[in-house]
């Protein structure tokens, strides 16, 4: 990823960050191709980073800009996957990772975050309040935030997505890119990362971007339509797209202004179809998935459908993340506590120290 | 890996088989150096690579070979790895993959393999019977057999990991290499390529391999010693590691020479120590491994302790593979039936296509 750093906000001076990030393949795919009948079908493999999600690509760059600041606590709300890429990534680097969890979050997951040694706080109220929670303990305690929607870092390291696609095209941009949507930074870096392209005349004009949710949490796709999502479109426990299951995202607008300005789309598949496409990846492309990780494929048969996207365009499917498993060690050094408060969260670390 | 082809028993023309495999990073783990207090300790992380372990290197090669000799169906016997790397490998090349386990084979890692759409034989007498039908069909029927020890393509892949940690360290060789031993190709294949960079004059001599194994199954470390093992020093059930708990090694008397030669050692390591080093590989390196894939940090403790590394010496810990999930998917279109001779692997495929 670092290739990139006259683009991103990295001054001079080695890289600190010890764990190498991005440079992920962009799979060609034969035997999927001849499957679907796309002769020009690409899979960005995401799940080759250090721990197998896109994650790793913000995780990186926040924390590398917390050492050149010598900050030595990192942490974040998330419903998985960013706070398992932050557990190991703060790990890597030395450096103490607080996160905030729902109490809904899955024992696995929280596992590997302790096996990693990060301090996990569960919080009854939900994603929401773990979120709020984690903003106002990086305020209070002066710690790194990696929060989605509240470090603009996050984008810029996710943008490199879109470098790597074109220069691994030979230099040029696909038709469209499909790409699944929870909070959505990753459908907008990806639009940052196009035009950025474009307007330094390395390409003449943005890919259609589509973007894929889960359609019992599909609150951006009935936005995109203009239409009143009701609750069974917005229950992020319905799906077994846990990873995009998110009710409020965090830049919402920001997807569907980048999603209109491409002239793409917005699209929901149902979990039949989410999980098909964790097999078809699997069988027919070698490819492992979690099913939010997979939702791009499942969105490429909606919107080939739908006619949004022609089976002769050069199409290319971001496949975001699988799971990995905690591989059986006990937990590390970290502790796993129930809060609700800032106070609580004080009082728990100063016990754990 | 293909970097090294003109090593490789590739014959011109474009390589053929989809995913990239290899070029995986070695790590200078940092916070774990200065932990164990070992200035100069890498990790190569061979995580990295498509289903997370090294087995991907040996199936990359041997599917390359089939692909140009038009073979449509590979076969292997596997404690799972080995497995789930030819059934993911297969499934991107468009081949057929017929595996063959132990009926004790772990549901999660049978999982992996129908979803990627590969026919998953279990065998009741056990992983070595697995192997020996595993042969008997690749030999009737005209497969391309992968079997460790049958396939010395296995080898000739692994070796690449020799190469890649020269060119890592700057074109030098470390002092030692400490690997997981199992049926012993990984630490064979390294020894092979660490020695043609000695005749090919690129380096002076040879690292100390350390090969480990599981306390409770550990028939290469009793056969170092020259002392006989009981029935607890035999017992693949009674470890966490499973991935190199084999009882009767494939290649066990080529492990000891290439250990011998180099100066090195065998060393078992506890279950506890095992997991443990699972915990401190996440905690203070950000790498995450399954029990087997760690046994190089925990071999490193016990080789220190008896003397057979000094902590200042630059040394390679293999770290071989990590566990991921089956992500939720259902099965392939692959079939899983239990089977005891080759007329019922037969009727079974019948059946299935």
């Amino acid at each position: 990823m670092w290739r990139y750093r006259k683009l991103l906000p990295v001054p001079d001076g080695p890289v600190r960050y010890p764990l190498p990030i991005g440079g992920t393949p962009l799979l060609p795919v034969p035997a999927l191709r001849r499957t679907l009948g796309t002769p020009h079908l690409w899979i960005k493999d995401e799940t080759r980073n250090p721990t197998a999600s896109n994650k790793d690509r913000a995780t990186a760059l926040v924390i590398e800009d917390g050492l050149r600041r010598g900050m030595d606590t990192i942490t974040t709300a998330s419903t998985g996957n960013a706070a398992v890429a932050t557990a190991f990534g703060a790990a890597g680097a030395g450096m103490r990772a607080v996160i905030f969890v729902s109490t809904g979050c899955r024992p696995d997951k929280l596992a590997l975050m302790t096996q990693a040694g990060a301090h996990v706080f569960r919080v009854p109220a939900g994603y929401a309040a773990a979120v709020d929670l984690s903003r106002a303990a990086a305020r209070s305690f002066g710690w790194l935030d990696r929060n989605t929607g509240a470090n603009p870092y996050t984008i810029e390291a996710k943008k490199t997505v879109a470098f790597e696609v074109w220069e691994q095209l030979g230099r040029r941009l696909p038709d469209v890119m499909i790409v699944p949507v929870g909070d959505g930074p990753t459908l907008v870096a990806l639009d940052k990362g196009f035009a950025e392209l474009v307007s330094c005349g390395h390409a003449g004009r943005q890919p259609r971007l589509i973007g894929v949710q889960a359609e019992s949490c599909q609150p951006l796709v009935r936005a995109w339509f203009g239409a009143p999502a009701g609750p069974a479109e917005l229950d992020p426990t319905a799906t077994v797209a846990d990873g995009i299951a998110v009710v409020r995202p965090a830049i919402g607008d920001a997807v569907l202004d980048a999603v209109r300005r491409g002239g793409g789309a917005m699209v929901a598949v149902t979990d039949n179809a989410l999980l098909s496409a964790v097999t078809t990846l699997a069988a027919r492309a070698g490819v492992g998935a979690e099913p939010a990780g997979a939702a791009a494929l499942a969105g490429l048969a909606r919107a080939v459908e739908c006619g949004l996207v022609d089976r002769s365009e050069t199409t290319v499917l971001l496949v975001t993340g699988r799971e990995v498993k905690a591989g059986g060690g006990p937990a590390g050094p970290g502790r796993v506590a129930v809060v609700e408060g800032l106070d609580e969260v004080e009082r728990a670390l100063a016990g754990a120290c």
